[in-house]
């Protein structure tokens, strides 16, 4: 009830503060059976960690992940797994002169109105670190959905400022520090973060996700239709600010000749509406994407208040992504992988046996 | 978890299809104590019911609503309250002929492939139908927001295809069928409906809603966090593909010193945040907004499939709304009321004796 | 949140007082495809309902039940099944008396400690009226249970203060208005009504629940235990003060030799468990019982106190039953269905696709 | 929904076998602002922990519990506090000789029939050994009753085999290492277990809780009754086959004069109903009981079958109490505590500024 579970029959559960001893979550709902070790897990968490290039945050965290149960004889037998990703680099001397004040557009200010006390320490719960734990428990919804379910989830960064970059390949991604599907653009990419340093600034990003091979029947018809829990699900990861299905924001301006996805008996001629109609999975590729804001923490002084109520002017030190979007891909196939595994044990409980007449068109 | 109960603490079990015998809904959780009575509901529903203007479908459905329960002498009693609206105008005739095909963009064909049977009648339950029952719960989460919380909630159409519409007061809104917030736009959004009449297309729209005198705290700082579960709450509308909070997606193009709110001990100098930080609310304004795709139902014919794979020429008669945008404003509304009410109710059980020794700032 | 929703996956939504206009549920989560009607449902409503013999209180609901939603051309939809049921023996003007009393060992005092409101007549929420509504999605469940997944949930009244009746046949519970498994005891039931209606007093009673051909495998290991679900369902039915599974309290007592269920590859030789081990169901029957409290509306004077906290002497009138248990075996079965249903659909989500090599063995 | 999740607004997260690295739990939901170290929780787990005197099991677990996070210089936060408990005794060796048969009355057979897969080593999840997170978890529930609600639980052992406790004080249940309310009668306990050690057998036992000054007004009227999730709670307690609120199963053989609980003025006149009407508290003493079957593992040889079904004599070795019941103190006094702290916040959030008008009366 407090917002830390996420998905009702895969359950992950998580906690930690950034500068606390330890980050982790719980799974809970993994079907038994699936081959799972910390190598299974440990290269998405890579791919998110800090430090990994000169152009996100210089903080050094392992991010070594460790299985604490759940898994026998290296297979999931059906009970909770927890995972655990002790901290390493918690320099929280950085942030002891900010436990006074509070920094614009974070949670700081919000976070003492709600509770009346909070931890500080970068940021404590809100702190990016947690996204952390959603990379590792969105593992194992990735491997089970690709191994057991047959469904791919994958990212890329397809915007950061002005510099938006064309879809190549999925080949591209691995190939470079932003995850750009498009790595003739990457050095674009670092002259504008270079630029950013420079100037104290931060930029905006904007990330694609696209699960191929999902099968059609995922999602309930009203509230937790597949898209409404996509859009929470993406809309709850740190600094994003907009979600959108298919064609998104632009179908405000469409047409419905234009916009409707018709149908043969070889396939959708079109796929506006990413994959979901009527909040159900329609079989095609479900595609969705987020827009994250620019780091709110920037060199740059501006103006807020301390714990008095007093006005102050703050410069935020401490290392940071000048676009904290470059790490955000991982973090965004994670929770859409989470759901989907969520919607697809859900459908096998109520329409298991389901075999419908129709027959199904291909994507 | 077939997804027909929206909320935690204040719950909303919605019931029944467009040409079933009713439709409906339980409010479970409101407190016990506020005044309620069918005139509290009825005027939102009528702002959402069809027919009520040329510019709209012209099925003449009275929606007309029933409190069966939970509340004694005028005044709700803590237990659940049932609202039913039975359906009047259900000319099943129109559908039948569809029952074997399928329409593009619909959830026919996603429904078929999920139950194995759908109520092929109007669309059962992914009619836009059910919605009524969402603007007649909001009414009640409205009502209590207002009286018991201080809060309001209101919504327009800022946009129509190509028209955007500047914000220009609220009280323009109930001065015209579109929900426009300024009613000298008006002319120009009849006549696009009518163009699109008579070339058998339909159009988007995109609605934006704020929350006023949203105190600071609402939100759960991880999965279930105020922005994410509005985003769950208006993705999960009929026909909506994309979902901002604040500045949206344009974040992605913004730079860091443009993007925060900075703050003083006067208050915030902006809101591109959209009164949300950390997935908690700040104290200011709640802003959001959604895009509606353009009616998939128009009688220009579209290529589909039928109920045995086969290719069809389908075109879709019956009484369509050109814009399912126009009376989308109401339902909007009562979504973001939902969760609202359902935050506030979370935040006072487990925070509800904090005193925050911070002063707070005004929005 | 509010506790009128029982299930995860076949989830329950009852609302309704007993003196309103109507009380009903929401089934939601039933998969496609079940044939289904008011046929169905009616006979269980029927066994429950008052007034069917002089035992029982002479108030006379017609309980009759409709599906308002979720069932289209006989089958169900996997959509929400709505039911309702009117009310149409509301007596109120026999309540009005007490609206300013409160009866002892009653919920009137805690209600309005509670809610500090309280809708008086009959009981409202707190009226074993409510139950009518459990009986009813009960039946879906048996029907459920018995049609697809073969499971088949029976009881029968075992005590009656203190004449205990032993279990003879299945058949002989349909042959009495008392739901005793041996047709023979029954002049001694009707005996001891007789006695306490003459003396103003009741009696409280015993009903046990066996369902058959259970498969092993439903329930949860830890909290969600087979058995503890069991238990948080028939504790939850009014009146009851006490839940056993298999040998219940005497197990105190008992001896591990003595109390174990030895297994053999032609089965248990025992089942003194009560058909669930770990919390989770080992495929032998499944047996539970309840203990009923006497019926706390008697026409014997007692000590009471009234809305201003003064002393009053108090006389329940009005239409009672003396022994609230001979009507309770119906809604003791129905709370058993919805229990299994729920974990076997659980099962399915989770374990749907596991095949163990270990053999079953027979119950 | 794999059920390792216990409460709604205060969340326990389980996990961890008896013999993988460690057990633990997240509490999720704690009120911010309640000073909390391990030294809170460490005490209960010291009562519960194993090889603290000659009549319980011989296993050395250290039981040393770890606050991993939500907590900050003192105080809880608001946010999920995780709680590690490392594994140190695991003889898993004493378990390898029965992994490939199932012990009777143990969760084995069940595990295996649902999962596919079992950790045979100690019972794995099934194991006693998760008690101990729950004990853990219900000390910080326990402290916040107590500090900040006024609440406090305790209980006694009040039967074991034929020997039964009358309640003398609670002063008396930290002086044996057996709860005992009344120590004179110790050596008769301990004479027992000597007796049941040589003859390889064990003894089942009744627990006692009591809560003490819970006001009037918490739980739920229809499902989460109070007294329901009482037993839900009790019921989900490894080897618990029965579980009573007031007079329990005594109830189907009184009478009505003699069960009902009068008021007046000054208080209720007794206390039959074990402080709940209605399913919502009375503001009376919360009284329940559970029974605990004898231990199922014991070194008189019993049949059973091997994961092919073959039979087999089996004689279970390894370290075992000869009566669960002798720790299960602890452990009911924890579900105990979680039920009331949820149901207190359940209640604070829909009726916290409920004021009744009816003067509250003493219990």
């Amino acid at each position: 009830m407090s917002g830390n579970t996420f998905g009702k029959l895969f359950c992950v559960t998580s906690f930690g503060e950034s500068h606390g001893p330890a980050i982790g979550c719980v799974v809970d709902g993994c079907p038994p059976g699936l081959e799972l070790s910390e190598a299974d897990i440990q290269p998405d968490l890579d791919r998110r960690k800090p430090g990994t290039s000169k152009y996100v945050t210089q903080r050094k965290e392992e991010d070594k992940v460790r299985i604490l149960s759940g898994v026998f004889e290296g297979r999931t037998t059906g009970t909770p797994i927890a995972l655990l990703i002790e901290n390493t680099d918690q320099r929280s001397y950085d942030y002891a002169k900010i436990s006074q004040v509070f920094r614009p557009n974070h949670a700081d200010y919000a976070y003492i109105q709600k509770y009346g006390i909070r931890d500080h320490r970068g940021g404590g719960r809100s702190s990016a670190r947690e996204t952390a734990v959603r990379v590792a428990a969105g593992a194992i919804a990735k491997k089970l959905l690709r191994e057991k379910f047959g469904i791919r989830v994958r990212g890329y960064l397809s915007q950061m400022g002005d510099i938006e970059i064309a879809f190549k390949s999925w080949d591209e991604i691995d190939r470079n520090a932003f995850f750009a599907p498009d790595a003739s653009r990457v050095p674009e990419l670092e002259a504008l973060i270079d630029t950013l340093r420079s100037e104290g600034d931060s930029i905006g990003a904007r990330i694609e996700v696209v699960a191929t091979n999902v099968p059609p029947g995922l999602g309930e018809p009203v509230f937790d239709r597949l898209d409404a829990d996509l859009a929470h699900a993406l809309m709850g990861i740190n600094a994003v600010k907009g979600v959108e299905i298919g064609d998104g924001m632009k179908v405000a301006a469409m047409r419905g000749t234009e916009h409707r996805d018709e149908m043969t008996p070889d396939g959708f001629l079109s796929n506006h509406s990413g994959g979901v109609a009527g909040g159900i999975s329609t079989g095609q590729d479900i595609v969705c994407a987020i827009a994250i804001k620019p780091t709110s923490s920037i060199t740059t002084p501006g103006k807020s208040i301390d714990s008095e109520g007093k006005a102050v002017d703050m410069r935020t030190t401490g290392r940071h992504d000048p676009c904290v979007g470059v790490r955000a891909t991982p973090i965004a196939e994670a929770m859409v992988a989470l759901v989907l595994v969520d919607h697809w044990l859900r459908n096998r409980a109520q329409c298991g046996d389901v075999v419908p007449e129709t027959p199904r068109i291909t994507g």
